[in-house]
């Protein structure tokens, strides 16, 4: 019976893999003034209709799998449902030795044996392994169906102890005490200053990113500003006159609304730091994401104030209102003719995704430049200034720059190299995952690709040989304007695995409308900072016999 | 004797190694309407005060070593002064067991035993074996002093055949013997349509190349079009009107002149034909060049011809006055958005350096659209027009695109790739040369670099073992423009050679200011056109003991 039920379970994986995958789904239980609140999602599609008719689909099978193949768990869940579990109990129970428990609301479940049989795959479900699941749910709405929720509870184990409270510790000496309490998914680099990635997994599982897992790099603590009180100084030109603007001037402004990638400079890091030590914290793949972001074009915003282009060189310097101990803030600054062009689409932007910033993306102003290092998209945004220099930030002149792999901490001058703007075309894998055994038979490809300075990626090469051959993926996501692609190409390739091959060496590289293309290794873009980490993103897969 | 001669005239090599090269040197021998006419270079200097003087020391120090080192030649001059020799029999003599001859104006030299003695160095002495000096003179400024010619009148043997005149054997039915006469420097890749690049050592010689030897890639026979009567049509805007332009009409637009870099799609294709066999002409690393270029802007024609940016996808399309027998001319296009840019700086040029465009090079007009592959530069240009989609020309869509390296002829969709517009950061090493043998002690490395799309060259890296340690060039040239780095660095190292080093594996790499860098190997990033070849460029040496 149990292997009749995987079976089909199976082919529900693959239909499931095989379809695509909707392009865009909001989510509108991101919140505004704090992260993400465990609760049930509510969910707009806006994909095509095939898209919607897919998941119908899948959903359909879905509900046909679960009533096969979990009949017989009714008897065991029945007979459990009125024991009590603390939450500590609860997160003890994380893998297949202890069990793998999860909860729904006051719920507790065993899906120990379910893991396997989970139609996105075990990797996914184990995200929540000893927590909540809501967090997760709120990210994929095939959850949000009745039949998901009955095949749940055939696993039920009991009920979560309703006096098990955690009071929270707040410390008022930590600067970071009143940060916003994150999504669990999401991997966690350092806690403080808050850094953190989705995994490869929920990464390209939608175009646009959910604000609850979207990539989140803070420089100090998160600052919890009042968005009736808040004000944006823009310093006016000489003779021009400067501005404090309120949320609601900034809603006066044309408000433009556009889908920007924002990736760390450090995106990557790890792999150079198994070339050599470098400083930095050791982002994965997952320091990328993608968001609808609109607000007032920065363009408009200092025209107002009285700034124009001018024949020289001049910098737009932003500075957060987040501050060290010291009372330093964040800064950045970027050439003010990106700033002055309206094909550049510099946003101060107080939406993400239809809703207002969440904190951790720099509520209730944030500026967006598509194209250009996350590192410049300056989070609570206090203050604009034009400068016939760069932002003298630290940010900005002793740091984001790229260096030759000969310059050491002896020998490097940051007055040598420009501050990083653009970037340079990007690609990883996301699936499979290094060390994972694939099925023979065929294997799924899947990654994300971006080029900066509104470079569209035209191709991504992909080969199971370690470089020797290559077979071009197929492209998802939306069009890209020419001159304007800001934001990412998800993309996949479904790829027979060479009989007999025992493993696969994956590797995968973009190229733009550049025609610029990735390098093959590591070590020679080796730098001193571990940034621009853009080689060849490899993989390397067991084939099941 | 000779002993002390070969010591001085060593230094002397040495002093001028490490001295910079002049930044700009303008030569006003380059005609209009026929390339290049042996006569004595007329030449202003326009580099800095110090590079000037720099040549004037050279010049004195070359004095000095003429007058000691060849006082020996003197008396083999005088007795063989009066013999007289075929153009054919200079001609034979190219090599060390022939004897290396060359003529100026009528008089024939033996320079055998001078070769090794050139300041120099040989292998420029040699570009001119069997033939006349003076296309090479017209390109040194430094030979343009009577003590050079004192020099060389110790090794003079005879004189040329006043009878020895070549009747010009023109077929009617060819329809290339009305091309111009080429500088005989020029590296020829093909004759028929001409396409040639200078040899490496004359191509980093000069920031701004010399017009005789800009690379020349011609698809068709060159017109030979009378100014007088030339006319440029440009098609009217709906509701605009369609000019008919005389150059003087051209000349009438306000003038911009602009240093730009022009790159052919498949310079360095003869390093990817080591791979794998492609089609295409077999370019080493000379299909790149650097002239200053002025004219009109495109913009400003457009502009009075109704043109204006819209919001829809739009091509300016290109067609020359050169066509094949069936009447098909060359033709290319590029985006609307880009030509109506100002500052994208798109020119419709009718100087280059200082003079009318050489006929090889599109006289009377061509467009410079700086940033953008070689074959957008439409040469002998007749026609402009803006229109929904991109050229219908050959060139536009069945070639100059970019392919995986798993596409071959039978599998290849030219429908699936963009047309290739802004180029990818390149470099290559130009001395020394692969197989060459330098000395121990301390080597010169010297070499170009360039990036697309206005992107300028930060940096770069080079390596004298394969690409495992690295040291960074220093970069010579111009100072670029934020945005609208339109041409070439040049760059050169001095290192040590490593003690018992026998051989050297000499590897450059250039970064843009997008950080973009150049692919390590040649492989995978191999197309069945072989355009776009910029992998690490690599140069194999060998040490003199």
């Amino acid at each position: 019976m149990l292997l009749l039920h995987r079976a089909v379970v199976l082919r529900l994986q693959q239909a499931c893999r095989l379809k695509s995958i909707p392009s865009r789904i909001y989510i509108q239980a991101c919140s505004t003034n704090d992260s993400f609140r465990p609760q049930y999602p509510s969910l707009t599609f806006s994909g095509d209709n095939s898209s919607t008719r897919g998941w119908k689909v899948m959903g359909t099978l879905l509900g046909l799998g679960a009533v096969l193949a979990y009949q017989d768990h009714r008897c065991r869940a029945a007979q459990e449902s009125t024991r009590i579990y603390t939450k500590e109990e609860v997160s003890s129970h994380t893998s297949p030795e202890t069990g793998i428990w999860v909860t729904l609301g006051s719920e507790v479940f065993d899906v120990t044996e379910f893991v396997d049989l989970h139609p996105g795959g075990p990797s996914k479900l184990m995200l929540a392994a000893g927590g909540p699941l809501e967090p997760f749910w709120a990210l994929y709405a095939v959850h949000n169906q009745s039949h998901v929720r009955e095949l749940l509870a055939q696993y039920k184990i009991g009920e979560l102890n309703p006096e098990d409270k955690v009071a929270p510790t707040v410390e008022t000496s930590d600067p970071y005490a009143d940060d916003p309490v994150r999504h669990p998914a999401l991997k966690v680099n350092s806690q403080r200053p808050f850094n953190a990635e989705p995994p490869p997994e929920l990464l390209t599982e939608n175009y646009i990113t959910p604000n609850p897992i979207f990539f989140t790099r803070n420089h100090l603590p998160v600052p919890n500003l009042d968005p009736d009180t808040y004000r944006l100084h823009i310093e006016g030109a000489p003779g021009g006159q400067s501005l404090s603007l309120s949320l609601d001037d900034l809603h006066n402004f044309p408000k433009y609304e556009i889908t920007v990638t924002l990736q760390c400079a450090g995106n990557r890091r790890s792999e150079m730091t198994q070339v050599k030590e470098v400083k930095g914290l050791e982002w994965r793949t997952g320091a990328i994401s993608t968001a609808r972001w609109a607000g007032a074009r920065l363009c408009d915003v200092l025209a107002q104030a009285g700034h124009q282009l001018c024949e020289t060189e001049a910098h737009v310097c932003f500075e957060g209102l987040d501050s060290d101990p010291t009372g330093t803030a964040y800064g950045a600054s970027i050439p003010l003719a990106r700033a002055m062009d309206p094909e550049a689409e510099v946003l101060l932007a107080y939406e993400m995704n239809g809703q207002p910033l969440p904190r951790d993306h720099g509520f209730p102003v944030r500026v967006v430049v598509p194209g250009v290092v996350g590192a410049r998209h300056v989070k609570w945004l206090g203050r604009v200034s034009v400068q016939p220099e760069e932002s003298y930030s630290h940010w900005q002149r002793r740091d984001y720059k790229g260096f030759s792999p000969s310059v050491d901490w002896d020998t490097v001058d940051f007055d040598s190299a420009p501050s990083i703007q653009e970037l340079p075309v990007q690609s990883a894998i996301t699936e499979p995952r290094d060390g994972e055994t694939v099925e023979s038979g065929e294997v799924t490809i899947k990654g994300y690709a971006w080029s900066g300075g509104g470079r569209a990626v035209i191709r991504v090469d992909v080969s199971l040989d370690g470089g020797l051959t290559w077979q071009v993926a197929k492209l998802d996501g939306e069009e890209q304007r020419p001159r304007k692609a800001w934001a990412w190409r998800l993309w996949q390739l479904q790829a027979p695995v060479p009989a007999g091959q025992k493993e696969l060496n994956i590797v995968c590289k973009a190229v733009d409308d550049g025609y610029n293309v990735q390098p093959d290794t590591v070590a020679p873009i080796w730098n001193l900072r571990g940034v621009l980490s853009n080689a060849w993103h490899r993989v390397h897969v067991f084939v099941a016999p």
